[in-house]
């Protein structure tokens, strides 16, 4: 019973995530749901592309959180547009409250747009956005056993950037461990490692999103659920 | 609708939980729920109390994960009997998966029983399994903004643990500030500090907990839904 009512919101979830992403798909956004645990560093690594990019792509963030308004504040702080998604209790956005951060946000000339999940490295795995890609964020310091113990969230992932890499002097992280067992879940995902706050590693991801905008298609690839 | 269905599901569990209370309680078994973010130290920090405890009293454990058996493994290493809850996809336990695993498991002489909690800071909040105390773990890698930005599991916990405090020299985490908001959020909460592997701040841990296993009373608090 409450597999097939699971199965029901799923369902209808993913036929709004569908909307929004021919929606963005027609404004020529690409959208990036980046995904990871509380304090794995989601903000600051969103924060860092920004400053790479700086005025040369235009970018906007939605920002899901519980409660609070902290990380928008950090974003607009930048000088980039963010709307911030409360979702009062919920562990995960869904695809109808970004329908809604949508109807908000003015995309005329936005080229990339991120949504920051709430952070949870489970939850926000089942739930399609409507992004064309997402990317999985996780610190050193939550340790090397992540992805075997939350293999859901790293499968359904284009992209898996290691953060807070500067932590790794003080720290037992084995990357070669959680590299085999991401590459094992998700052979076709790119892997990063990044050191946000002092902008390491972070132009390689920055190409990578590039990448994905200036084709002008408005076909881009899309995370959706595998 | 949905907030029906969940106040349902809630409800069910509560009344499962209450019976698992009684039970351990009967059985003279302290029974404490540890939740956190992954990677936030929960299973370090449980082994760490462990070992201070040594022989001098009987333990056990459950442990919560998606998938795998790595938490119950180093457990087990210490001597100490452990059970392995994969909750295959949920992104917490409830009350009806531990009334299974108390059917597994030889409470015989056991005075504190850990369940260690699938890494999420947001749904074990809700989710009641019948423990006599609940203890938060937050790291400071994670940031001293997670009490705003996950209110709920703050609110329903005896005590909060604010662990990997050796890296703070590394890390900007200012301790004044989340305690601000611990306080504010929940008053009668005990808070600590711990660098669980080199087992600083675990004495004050133990001690604490000690306080809620020795007075051989049938009716510890409870933690509950505040």
């Amino acid at each position: 019973m409450r597999i097939v009512a699971a199965k029901k919101i799923l369902k209808a979830n993913d036929q709004v995530a569908a909307k929004n992403r021919d929606l963005l798909s027609g404004a020529g956004v690409c959208c990036v749901n980046v995904l990871g645990s509380p304090g794995s560093g989601k903000t600051t690594f969103i924060e860092a592309l920004l400053k790479h990019f700086g005025g040369r792509i235009r970018a906007a963030v939605i920002e899901g959180d519980i409660a609070g308004t902290i990380d928008a504040e950090r974003i607009e702080a930048l000088g980039v547009p963010a709307l911030q998604i409360n979702t009062e209790g919920a562990c995960h956005l869904d695809a109808p409250m970004v329908a809604a951060a949508l109807r908000e946000l003015d995309l005329n000339g936005v080229q990339l747009l991120f949504i920051e999940n709430v952070g949870n490295l489970v939850c926000p795995a089942s739930f399609d956005l409507g992004e064309h890609l997402r990317i999985v964020v996780l610190s050193v310091s939550e340790g090397d056993d992540k992805a075997v113990k939350y293999p859901a969230v790293f499968q359904s992932a284009q992209a898996v950037c290691i953060t807070k890499t500067d932590l790794s002097p003080y720290i037992d992280f084995n990357l070669s461990r959680i590299m085999a067992d991401v590459r094992r879940l998700n052979p076709g995902a790119s892997c990063f490692q990044v050191a946000a706050l002092r902008g390491e590693g972070v132009p390689a991801v920055a190409e990578w999103l590039a990448e994905h905008l200036h084709t002008g298609r408005s076909d881009f690839g899309h995370s959706g659920q595998k």
